[in-house]
């Protein structure tokens, strides 16, 4: 199995696109497996962009139901199905994305043939979910619209096996060996137990991702992202326009490194960026997060990075 | 006023985008008021791309409601919305349209503060339309799904104004000059009727574009394209995958040579093409529709014909 987590961004920008910034829209890959963050227009152009196939995307979950971050959906869903797609799809996106969805249906007579599941989250509730290789917890933040953040927490990988102290322990060679890698207590022919703390070094932990879009600084994110390895956040606003983040429900660049700085996260990449920054406003956005975080980034549309286990 | 009359294609492509073809989207433009023909998923940034203000798109007209049609619409309202456009702007689309608007509306808050209209076409009936510049007439066409093919006739405009005649018979400088050159008869002070086929010549006629997508081949887009200048049409697939065509809803680019030759076109630009044709199938598809008519062309995303009037 391959040990690498990618985050894939795709569409960095917020509200309307621009000729430098794509609607949001992520991809969190681990073996082959996707998860979608967000689907704003011109997404699955993205992916393709990006050299990944859609039909690696097992999961998608949406913050919330604003345009900018739903748009893609029609299209991603109904090109997965012209391509005859037979791999199993689940959306978890707020409440109202059924409607939408049976909307879509419709008009549109889209019918999935292949294995798909609509997951409605209430948006003013915290609750958890399981994917394949990671489990989840989200919030709700504070935005103009019912908006939910997520923290992605990769499952831990068993500790080093210690075979030089195995041997000592009379293991023999074969099942029993797994069972104890994989954290299971075995008894020998000789009734002794042998507990995985004997033979297994300490779990490697998994690697942890927060996504928070859209959302003026809030306490959730901050309890939310705590000690994430990457914080991925909110920062349409420099400083210049900070007046505007407030009403419109949104973070400034400083905003989103202050919530860096408390939730104590290793990197912090600003989101959302509004499609007035240029590269002088863009500059200016990560000179002001970074006076108060040192860690921020500015996410670019088909930037990459590949996450290590956290130490 | 500016006299040039543009058609910009925007996405030439079929049911899914590629990186080389983005979904259905076209602008006919003409002193500075554009109208889109169709708007598939990307349209905006394809508008953009193209460096045309979204605010000069003062008639969206749409052929059908499948999705690659479609899907760019919730994303160009919305931002124009965003840019707090404060132009008219009327959409023309088959029945159906109106139940999406509702659905948009109901799920993103979306609602317009510019004035919108929204006409809603019965696809099985022919009718016609003015707009601004342009005598519209549509007709069903023959797809899978209810589709209109639209025909697009400038109006005409006035012939040359004869001074010299116009001084032979003593016509005075001022408004009966106007008014005869604008078609209206005058009366002199000295009781002469003066008919404007005295001083000027025939009228200039109206440049011609018919937009017929998606569908089979048949009689109603021979009619609607009779004489065109430009006809633009459903050209999916090659020969080779003739045997789609048809249980798709779709013409060859053979079969719409065909149409453009019975309707005596001008110009025939292929579209709608499949995201299988690599640059070979291009050239084959190309190859094939000028085997039956030779003024074809294959429409490519971001070209710009610039059409003269007709002789």
């Amino acid at each position: 199995m391959n040990d690498q987590v990618y985050i894939h961004f795709l569409g960095t920008g917020a509200s309307v696109p621009s000729l430098k910034r794509g609607l949001p829209a992520a991809v969190i890959m681990k073996d082959q497996t996707g998860i979608l963050l967000d689907c704003g227009e011109g997404t699955q152009l993205k992916l393709l962009q990006a050299g990944i196939s859609a039909a690696k995307i097992r999961y998608i979950v949406l913050s919330h139901l604003h345009g900018d971050h739903l748009f893609g959906l029609p299209g991603f869903l109904t090109s997965q199905q012209m391509f005859q797609r037979i791999h199993p799809l689940t959306l978890y996106a707020p409440v109202g994305i059924r409607s939408f969805m049976d909307c879509l249906m419709q008009i549109t007579g889209f019918n999935p043939t292949f294995p798909f599941e609509l997951v409605e989250l209430p948006a003013d509730e915290s609750g958890s979910l399981n994917f394949n290789q990671f489990d989840i917890s989200y919030r709700p933040l504070d935005h103009k619209s019912p908006c939910l953040g997520y923290h992605f927490k990769e499952h831990n990988k068993p500790g080093k096996f210690d075979a030089e102290r195995a041997e000592q322990l009379g293991i023999p060679h074969g099942p029993e060996r797994s069972r104890l890698h994989n954290g299971e207590a075995v008894e020998l022919e000789d009734g002794r137990i042998i507990e995985p703390e004997q033979v297994v070094e300490s779990p490697i932990p998994g690697r942890t991702i927060s996504y928070c879009t859209d959302t003026r600084p809030c306490d959730a994110t901050v309890e939310l992202a705590r000690g994430s390895q990457i914080l991925i956040h909110d920062a349409t606003f420099t400083e210049m326009h900070k007046d505007r983040a407030f009403p419109t429900g949104h973070s400034t660049a400083v905003q989103a490194a202050m919530i860096a700085k408390n939730a104590n996260v290793e990197k912090l990449y600003l989101w959302h960026l509004s499609m007035r920054l240029d590269k002088q406003g863009e500059e200016q956005s990560l000179s002001e997060a970074r006076s108060v975080f040192p860690e921020s980034f500015i996410a670019q549309d088909l930037d990459s990075i590949c996450l290590n286990r956290p130490q």
